[in-house]
């Protein structure tokens, strides 16, 4: 039995039946992950006993009479969320050491409920690059094609998914960092709304108030497998709300359609800027929506003046500055230079050029509220561009024009900025046959609905993208 | 028939049934006003004849047939909120000529559930000092004693109540504008859980992320009506949440207590200074509690560590550097010479210095959820003084000691970084005779509880705190 193709419930099913163990799946991840990690470079943290421990405690669970809702489901996490006893990085130099005191919230919930970590994966460094690439755990690879990035800063998240290393990965997305790599390596990446899985300990994020949990998975299922039992109140999370308890999102999953008006805005109203090849995939998939009876309009969204390109990424670089600006000044040489950069230039932005931007974030959320008034959803494109080669930020030219480094990362991050759901569903190949992505974003708090939509989506759009390491 | 000694049912229940008229009640306000206020100077704007006719036109809603919750309620509107047509100055010369072009959404359902606005009531220049006196509107009195202040910034909402000029008011509170004025002038005043109650439009707030609509009235019932009817869910208010939905308040109001376990902790666990006779007079009032059968346990929060006295007061000076920095340079004389220092203060503050800010504001949540495991509600001071001299930022001397300008204001603002609701109750006076309030502070999104424990304390304390001015 080929376990990388099944799915959460299934597995979950074949455990819980007995049928299948937890340690056999355990078992064989492990083999899968020592035969192709060592040319993906996925894993920051892998220690294969207590992979099989951990496994054999949920055989022992299941021996005891319990039923499982995630039982033997394998899932890894993201190097900023912590995995108590494994090494805890960041991705950086800093961290090169520390061991996590204790699971995040997040990995404690998944095995709870009878899930079990094959380790942690590589991001960049503070999670503050769209690539995957760190002074201290190097280049992650794409599993569709070796020399290309997977994206970032989840890469090492997508990276095992899209190679059959596991059913779902923890990422975490303050500006599209678990939809860029989902969609580069043809998978389906989530972002909560803001608040709706709970990390109320762990590393101090530089993206404080944009950062949420992200969960990645090879259809939309998976997906909401993942979130409907991380989705939770929880008192000592400052962006948690009673709004998060009880959540339906398996429940609605597969309810029929109520008849959804879909805004299409293929440059987000920004003019940003696209490659004709991941253009013409996006349209055909949207078009196929269309003919299978969805309302689709082709739209502009009223956002404020403002400019076209993470127009608030000046807080990321004031929280890279106030959680490290000391050690950079001390000891430069062991950051990444990319991310040195981004500390230095967070050393001197104002206070009042904060506040302004606090303010700016609320109106691009009024913005998007004044949207769905008239619509659902929102489709655009996840990354206007297919994966490029490792080294590079971002491709060097877009749509013909030469590219700044995050060009190819401008449509994710204004729908951190308004707190709203958004998710990456695989739509087709572009012009070097690799995936592209679309995204649908719903309203603030609406990720049932946005769930329930993607997953009917998914079933019109019937793209089975899978990498040739997958199939191998 | 005395109408100020009305509360909002009977007012509403008298209304409704005919047995009186709202522009009866308007007549009979617009008379105290024109009696009392030029001694208070509570008013930023009053036209009577808009009075009158915004309360006919309710008579003529009963008279079709409606019944309003809120029937024949007066109520005003502090002068950083909108009332369509009104002046909106915000106290600063700034915006002396500006007229509201629409109601905020807290008037405007005030409004549309029966209550008619009396006008709109002065507070300190952007509702940023702790005394109502700003170079447009002068200074507000106290209906104790109109040698002192009212405190702020919600001087003139409190000065109407007191002084038996309507019945609710509407204030804000972004570290205790609300809870202190309250305090000082005998009466309840509530700053609901962040978000509670809608604020999607309006002016821009200096205090962005703390600053939310306070609820100031006779008694807990008239202050549980209030805020029951405007606790609500608004899309285009990024910190709104469905958790507002469907509010319970008033059905919680007085259901019998489930044996809460209360903490007090007199100095907030910071070493804050209190006058010997306020502390006195809490100690009573709590120790009437005990003796009703209320579980009450003197104990210590677990704060971050932090200063003692408005620990994030660079967010208000950065926000209001961002919002006014331009104008206080070309003309500062236009500017209250405090809220000048402030401004000035904010355009030196770092943008590290604000993510830093933003991150012990979380740890402050973090403590105070940690203290509501083992505690429904924490009991502390509103103030450590009675009212003081109008022309002063604060009393000169707190127990005995030298105090600085904002030392009378450091029970508060903590519960705004945190987010959770608060409400000051009168407990007793002071060594002048003067109203003292007791604070009772209780998790987030607890505001149905927070009213239920608050009108219980209320029945047990059995203070009827009453200005001169109001038994006038």
């Amino acid at each position: 039995m080929k376990l990388h193709e099944l799915g959460v419930r299934e597995t979950a099913s074949l455990v819980n039946s007995k049928t299948l163990k937890a340690s056999e799946a355990a078992n064989y991840f492990c083999t899968r992950i020592k035969a192709l990690n060592p040319e993906l470079n996925a894993f920051s943290y892998f220690d294969e006993e207590s992979v099989i421990r951990e496994a054999s405690e949920i055989d022992a669970r299941i021996e005891q009479g319990e039923t499982l809702p995630l039982a033997g489901v394998a899932f890894t996490v993201k190097d900023n969320l912590w995995m108590a006893g494994a090494k805890a990085t960041f991705g950086s130099n800093l961290y090169k050491d520390f061991i996590a005191p204790t699971d995040s919230w997040c990995v404690a919930r998944l095995r709870e409920l009878g899930a079990f970590s094959l380790g942690v994966t590589t991001c960049s460094e503070f999670a503050c690059k769209g690539t995957t690439e760190s002074p201290l755990h190097g280049i992650t690879k794409n599993p569709w094609n070796t020399a290309l990035t997977p994206g970032g800063s989840s890469g090492g998240a997508v990276a095992c998914v899209s190679s059959g290393i596991g059913v779902l990965a923890l990422g975490t997305d303050a500006g599209g960092s678990t939809r860029r790599p989902a969609a580069h390596t043809g998978l389906v990446g989530m972002k909560p709304t803001l608040g709706a899985v709970p990390n109320p300990w762990g590393f101090k994020d530089p993206n404080h108030l944009l950062s949420v949990i992200g969960q990645i998975g090879k259809n939309v299922e998976d997906v909401a497998y993942a979130l409907h039992f991380l989705t939770a109140t929880h008192a000592t999370d400052p962006l948690s709300s009673p709004a998060f308890s009880n959540p339906t999102l398996l429940n609605d999953l597969y309810k029929p359609l109520a008849h959804p008006k879909v805004g299409y805005v293929v440059d987000l109203s920004l003019g940003l800027r696209i490659d004709p090849d991941v253009k013409q995939s996006l349209n055909q998939a949207v078009g196929t929506l269309a003919n299978a009876g969805i309302e689709v309009e082709s739209t502009q969204i009223p956002w404020p003046d403002m400019p076209s390109t993470y127009a608030l990424l000046e807080l990321q670089q004031a929280g890279l500055a106030h959680l490290y600006g000391k050690e950079w000044r001390i000891s430069p040489e062991i950051f990444d230079p990319v991310i040195g950069e981004q500390i230095e230039l967070g050393m001197s932005v104002s206070g009042k050029r904060i506040a302004n931007l606090m303010q700016l974030r609320d109106s691009i959320h009024v913005s998007l509220s004044n949207f769905f008034k008239d619509f659902d959803f929102l489709i655009c494109p996840t990354s206007p561009v297919e994966a490029w080669s490792t080294g590079q930020l971002g491709p060097a030219v877009i749509d013909g024009e030469k590219a700044s480094p995050r060009d190819h990362a401008a449509y994710t991050p204004l729908f951190n900025y308004a707190g709203v759901p958004a998710i990456s569903l695989p739509c087709g190949v572009g012009a070097n046959n690799l995936p592209i992505g679309m995204q649908i974003v719903a309203p603030k708090y609406a990720d049932s609905s946005l769930l329930n939509f993607s997953c009917a989506a998914e079933k019109i759009l019937n793209k089975n993208l899978k990498s040739p390491m997958f199939n191998s």
